[in-house]
């Protein structure tokens, strides 16, 4: 597959990061991961503004990775969930996690470390391929057309 | 670990978006990754403006993510690569190509397909722990601090 070919088809890298595209919506995954629920918690932790939060908050609650339920009334205040498709970022965080604790821990190593309960081990993570279980690495995948692609002209036409 | 504590502490997802927490930046890693090199071909792919992609590859360049080379004089050209630390964030590039395609995806599916040279098939990306090789989910992590963090208020003092 040529590279300009590629690059004109809808791509699901652009439309992730059209939803978690901004440093501000991962850090709110992240706190939401970390056990953070109301709006209060996010602000003070992330230092930024109410505007910018709400405007976040709103976008991934539109998109469906965030839910809000009332935990107060008057004022009604809300607490904010991950849904399922949320939850689907963690790989997200843990690889953007495992980047960091590589490349920017100081020397003394990375100051969280994340244990595996299952097995009791503190772990790093590893992506493997879905069908041989192997580590994946750049080097060993090729990027192709799925048929409808491939021969999608016509539908568009 | 109280969520309060864990957001005080230096965060290596906060670390790794601070470089690659826009979403231009984490587009131009997926197209040097799918192949291209050249600053035009950059350009025409993500449609920003040379200011935007130059200010960008500068950063990536500053942080080690990319490195270019000359590929041609009068005028000087160069070649954009990335190294071995850009070669790090596959597993980003790949997490988010994943959650794109499963929530994303129109009904005939991802357009692109990933296949596993090693094995042949046609794979999806899974995260598994580098100590058992089970796959790590949300529910079964732990997140602790290193011995030096836990104790570590006196060396800052």
């Amino acid at each position: 597959m040529k590279w300009h070919e590629l690059s004109e088809q809808p791509c699901s890298v652009a439309r992730s990061l059209a939803v978690v595209g901004d440093r501000w919506t991962l850090m709110i995954v992240r706190d939401l991961f970390l056990g953070a629920t109301r709006f209060e918690q996010l602000r003070r932790s992330l230092k930024i503004s109410r505007t910018v939060l709400t405007d976040r908050l709103n976008l991934l609650e539109a998109e469906g990775v965030v839910k809000k339920r009332p935990y107060q009334e008057k004022p009604t205040r809300y607490r904010y969930l991950l849904t399922p498709k949320g939850m689907d970022l963690y790989p997200v965080i843990m690889t953007l996690v495992h980047w960091g604790d590589k490349h920017y821990a100081g020397e003394n190593g990375p100051p969280v470390l994340y244990q595996h309960r299952t097995c009791g081990h503190d772990f790093t993570p590893v992506l493997t391929c879905s069908e041989c279980n192997g580590e994946l690495t750049t080097l060993d995948t090729r990027v192709h057309f799925a048929d409808f692609a491939r021969h999608g002209k016509a539908e568009t036409a």
